[in-house]
């Protein structure tokens, strides 16, 4: 009965923010989901279908991407070292302006591409012509949980359009698709607006994403123009009555960690650092919101502000930040770190029942990483060298619900080659900046 | 003329802290130095020695690590999620208490083969038992500039030895080594050890590579103790009349940075941001240091804090974090990240007139590097790229001094396998912690 035998592997595992290593550990695999986890040895590889030998490897869950906007990156290396409001109103609304249905399916493919490579296996998705990206999730083999994005001044009417387009496809691809509603932000969206995408998401049984508190200016903005923060704003409108992911909450007050604690359905942030250090954004305290225990997962954000998608330095730069924020060095350790990409991104991006770990009874979401580099030796300590020394390219394997996605680096689902062709003829129209018809303006 | 011609290669050229690409060039090397930059076709290739076919990389000026304790790599992965003082007192110094001469012949090595892989070629290091360290230079095909550690309680006659260490090994290995001398920081060696070591440096004509202010805590400390920052001892012991690098200088003052500004000798700091960002000593404002003129390159410091040897890592951080510093997008740019990570590294390491440029009369010190990954396309501007995307694994070719030391990722002076068979049986020795016979106090 089992499919997939993972051989020899070094198995990491967390437990109550704790980690440690199942050296030399066999992981058997039946359909999509993990059945057993025993010393090499014990099960005999003769009775499964398919053996991997991953001697000397580590065998970790599959990062979650808790907060992305996938096809952006057709734009990266765009809009550099500027300011947050530039960086909106000169290049990503601009450019957004050009988008087409298809660039969106070829831009998520490629995106996909990267994330496989970087040992990413599901994606919390907020953009437009999401019929398109999941039909790159599904080609893909990967996990998503899709948003399709509205703005306040598109009308209402697209609140039913996107409940569409989250119902079409929410279980699709043998449930590797979910959907949630995306409204962009408070500051895109009126109260009636997020009241109407809270009372949608509640009837349809769905979840909101958006974005909120992304700097400390949007709540000052927030407060001085109606006397609310934009967390509370959202707590009136009722948004956290269903499962919520907030991308950001950088500018969340203590009295708003308050109502991220006590609200009443999950509510989960999106961390997102190398784009926070990027747009001087500053970061959140991790440490006081995980106190009340309120989940925190790692995310890329869109690559026009983080470049890369890449959950190896978003698990580096949340330790790394989370030290410089608290001014302490114990903060967080490398297992917190490891937990907070796995677990507690799991937890966020809805499924902490069946993603996150390695255990039997789990989703087979697994990566195979190779700690042989001259970077990882000697090999003091497998969990510090996986925080601080791990690249995406030591990636070798990636298994998805219980399917080989990338074998030593090689692609089983997507085309580079293809994905490549598609682009390329794209970007001279994408790059375009005419300033004419910009999809929005920066002014919370 | 031409010994190595490099083709058809995208080279890196910044000027007055402006970046650009000249597209499709090809490099001429003869000897040690380069001797023409010129469009593809115009140099005809049968007339050289060796070619190299470099369609679509980029060639860089090898990146020139400012500080380190290249053979600290030993014990990477130890002393993890501690602050300053326990790092330096239940880790540091008693690790090192159990350090043998030929320990250091091999960690050199190890960290050479991390650094070549990385695309350094130049590193200035500050450690134990260097005629060991010089060996593995030798051996590698890299630069380095030595510094025999010095601690003031181990006496002045320290001073001659390590003054013979300078003079047996400056300018060999046909002038890629050079020499320094390298009291460890105004807290471990008192004002008569500083000045008898400036005297020395004088004598030699050498200069000084010394820890100082490396955190506020330590300039804190220094003024409640004698009235004097870190800095301003330094300066009234004389350092500062000879070349000088300075690791850190985090805690310097603005009265620091003029007397730095005003230095008689060339004075740099080398700017670990990794290591700050693990051991929670914040950032200093790099804005402000080279607004002032003064030389700031990047280093790595000891993977023990640093984890890896990794100048990539330490450009993005620098970028990043002096974004976060100012809380100005702004700051530092691509094109001053990547200035600071050739030419003011090369200033700091004092050869500006020869490394950290790509042009005709430079030493021949140019790394390629492959931007045809997933996570560079697409390529919309190959400097974001380099600042915000590149990795270690990215680098293909390594030349250093005119020789090609590593190609195609294939190691052409170091033997990996045989630096792992002599590390690995030292290990149970090396990371023993008994806590008798510390090599040094932290109380600063």
């Amino acid at each position: 009965m089992t499919d997939l035998l993972i051989r020899r592997v070094n198995v990491l595992q967390l437990r109550d923010e704790r980690a440690s290593i199942l050296a030399d550990h066999d992981i058997g695999i039946s359909g999509n989901r993990i059945n057993a986890i025993e010393p090499t040895g014990t099960i005999d590889p003769s009775g499964a279908k398919k053996v991997i030998d991953a001697d000397g490897q580590a065998a970790l869950p599959g990062f979650i991407n808790s907060h992305a906007h996938v096809a952006m990156v057709l734009w990266r290396g765009m809009g550099e070292d500027v300011n947050l409001e530039t960086w909106f109103n000169d290049y990503i609304w601009q450019l957004e302006a050009n988008l087409e249905p298809e660039d969106v399916y070829w831009g998520m493919q490629l995106g996909l591409l990267e994330m496989i490579e970087a040992g990413i296996t599901a994606v919390s998705d907020h953009y437009w012509h999401m019929d398109y990206a999941a039909r790159g999730v599904e080609k893909a083999g990967t996990r998503a949980l899709l948003s399709q994005a509205m703005f306040g001044a598109n009308g209402l009417g697209q609140i039913d359009e996107t409940a569409g387009f989250a119902q079409r496809w929410d279980g699709a691809a043998g449930g590797r698709i979910r959907t949630i509603l995306g409204p962009h932000a408070p500051y895109t969206c009126d109260d009636e607006f997020l009241r109407a995408s809270a009372k949608k998401a509640d009837e349809i049984g769905s979840g909101i994403h958006i974005h909120v508190a992304e700097t400390r200016e949007q709540t000052r903005a927030s407060l001085s123009r109606r006397g609310q923060t934009p967390i509370e704003v959202l707590n009136v409108c009722g948004i956290f009555e269903v499962p919520t992911i907030l991308a950001h909450a950088l500018g969340a007050t203590p009295s708003d960690h308050e109502i991220l604690a006590d609200a009443q359905a999950p509510v989960g942030i999106a961390h997102c650092p190398k784009t926070y250090a990027k747009l001087a954004m500053g970061f959140n305290n991790l440490v006081e919101l995980r106190a009340l225990g309120i989940a925190v997962g790692l995310g890329t954000d869109g690559a026009v502000s983080n470049n890369t998608l890449d959950l190896w330095e978003a698990m580096r730069l949340t330790a790394l930040g989370q030290k410089q924020v608290t001014g302490d060095a114990e903060n967080l350790t490398i297992a917190q770190a490891l937990t907070i990409a796995t677990q507690e991104s799991a937890r966020v991006y809805g499924q902490a029942e069946d993603l996150g770990d390695i255990a039997p009874g789990k989703l087979a979401d697994i990566i195979l990483v190779d700690l042989s580099g001259t970077h990882h030796f000697p090999l003091n300590s497998v969990t510090a060298s996986l925080v601080y020394n791990a690249r995406a390219g030591d990636v070798r394997t990636v298994i998805c619900d219980g399917q080989i996605i990338m074998r030593e680096r090689e692609h089983l689902t997507l085309d580079k080659d293809e994905i490549m062709a598609n682009i390329s003829p794209r970007m001279e129209r994408l790059r375009r900046r005419e300033n004419t018809g910009n999809i929005q303006t920066y002014n919370p």
